[in-house]
């Protein structure tokens, strides 16, 4: 395949030349970083199975009719400079260039700088409609997050929208006062209010069939021996619909209310949804494979929101265990989902003549 | 007053030559050191008092009989190197020269550097016979923590036992996954189970009429999106009584174990009886004084278990806040302290001839 890397550095290997056919590709592919001590499988999958589905059509003696090709976005976790999407972001213009080039790691280092080190010209960066141009459809397929197609019975499945999802940070005050020495009834330990909150995000998730996490919290002043005078509670909260997602949020807001607590939106991502004609053409092609959504981002959301028209398939994960070693998926359904792409792609190319 | 820096540092206000008179005295006292962010009356108001009784007695033109003193303990709170008490633990014995000289602060300089540091002599650190055998009785007098005297109407008390208490940590273990992906039926999020814990500990102690409270927590691997893999909590337990404590922890214990929670006893210390004659005489010379247990850990609780006839007067504090910057005496309660301070001392030294 003919090796093309965009401006941002996403590799796009090309199998026919986009430029001489005159007509967008398809194109398939996911990412291959990871998150920190993350799994095998989230990103690495799509890219695998589509080497395997090329190599597959070709040992077929299949010759596409429109060209085909593999892309590989970089940075999807964002492990690095906190954005994820950010190979996706930056070619559709979601991310502007001098928002990207100023992105910090860690260490302090921009995006700028870090892409300069290893030879590349930040100055370049920025919305790419070349490379947006040349994709008439984009599948990525992707391990299952989660737990779904196992009840189902099945290794395949076809994902038709992304839930809304955003963060809420949950500022809880408390008084601080000595733990050995004060009433009960004198209290006031934002230690308390904070656990009320953890348990009112899981209740209100059970309620409004979304999910709602606290993964992350800060408690003041941390003594073993001291009631707590603040504490933070930051909320992850996702769900297939936006009502049911701001009604999850409201009913935490609510519970936490009587706490004086006060409840800050710190970022809100609406629910994307993919071609519809897309969608309804995998879904008959992979005859069986059930339709559904995923609460997690993915750069063919970033597509799609972009007006590329996207979809993807999902290769069951029997635990549903994510952004963990203990990721997994049998190589047999790995194998189904290489298959069902090879099929997707012989169909949405069309044989030569 | 004659002052006597003693080896560990605590330093010793004499009225009348404890030598001279071969009686051993009437010491009261507290500390001037104070928890970081703390307030202004835990220790130094049982040391000023103390000047102040000392000049209403003199003013009165009293002349004791028996020598009199005024301690200031070093490092009561244990703010900078951990241990409280660690004045009066030292000359006790109830800290050994050893663990005393190699204790470390945060920025891992050892208590023996320190003292080095300001000219003593750490080598001379141990059990203190000859200071101890000058006092025949101690009474520390203190501000009130937590808040029982304004509900008694008093302006003083006088304190006959200090609550058994411990320190237990308690670790819950959980399932690393994606927050955005996995359905709440598939979760081990241990954050719900710290939460709980918290929750649980709240309950024990109202079941139990003692004190629980979860200060500190560490949440792994504490990621906004992350589903906890681990909590740890630390749990601070309180009780007049050693069996009301275990069953406060047991209670702790059992709700946590569905959780498969593992709690680990850090610490414990036995209730410490303060001497019954002392306290009756008190109370018997402050008529009205209610007696009263605290739950904090004094000076006066280590020489007590030393052997030393002990016991405390506390003043009221119409909130209860400690440990803080609120924490707060009425300046005619303060008086009264004073007042009642001198009156004790006058009465147990008796008049010179």
């Amino acid at each position: 395949m003919d090796l093309i890397e965009d401006r941002m550095g996403n590799q796009w290997g090309w199998w026919g030349d986009p430029e001489v056919v005159a007509t967008a590709g398809v194109v398939t592919g996911s990412h291959l970083d990871s998150v920190p001590d993350g799994g095998a499988f989230d990103g690495p999958l799509g890219v695998v199975s589509a080497l395997l589905a090329i190599d597959q059509l070709r040992s077929d003696g299949f010759t596409p009719r429109r060209p085909i090709a593999i892309v590989n976005f970089v940075d999807e976790e964002g492990a690095r400079f906190g954005i994820s999407c950010l190979g996706s972001r930056v070619i559709t213009g979601a991310l502007s260039p001098d928002k990207a080039r100023d992105l910090r790691d860690a260490e302090g280092v921009t995006l700028a700088e870090a892409m300069r080190g290893v030879g590349r010209q930040p100055e370049h960066l920025g919305p790419d409609p070349e490379s947006l141009g040349r994709i008439g459809s984009f599948i990525e397929l992707h391990i299952e997050q989660g737990r779904a197609l196992i009840d189902l019975g099945q290794a395949v499945g076809v994902g038709n929208r992304l839930w809304a999802h955003g963060r809420w940070r949950i500022e809880i005050p408390g008084e601080a006062n000595h733990a050995g020495t004060t009433r009960l009834s004198d209290r006031r330990d934002a230690m308390i209010g904070c656990a009320r909150a953890v348990l009112a995000a899981r209740v209100a998730a059970e309620t409004h069939g979304s999910l709602a996490t606290v993964g992350k919290i800060s408690i003041q002043p941390g003594g073993v021996n001291a009631i707590a005078r603040s504490a933070t509670a930051w909320l992850d909260a996702r769900a297939s619909g936006e009502t049911a997602l701001r009604s999850t949020v409201a009913q935490i807001e609510e519970e936490v209310a009587s706490l004086d607590a006060v409840v800050t939106e710190e970022s809100w991502t609406p629910q994307t949804a993919f071609d519809d004609a897309l969608v309804n053409r995998l879904a008959n092609l992979l005859d069986g494979a059930p339709v559904m959504s995923s609460g997690a981002g993915h750069d063919a959301g970033i597509l799609a929101n972009a007006g590329v028209p996207a979809a993807m398939i999902f290769v069951r994960n029997p635990t549903g265990v994510s952004h963990s070693p203990a990721e997994w998926a049998d190589p047999e359904d790995c194998y189904a989902g290489a298959a069902a792409l090879a099929t997707v792609l012989a169909e949405f190319a069309g044989a030569a003549q």
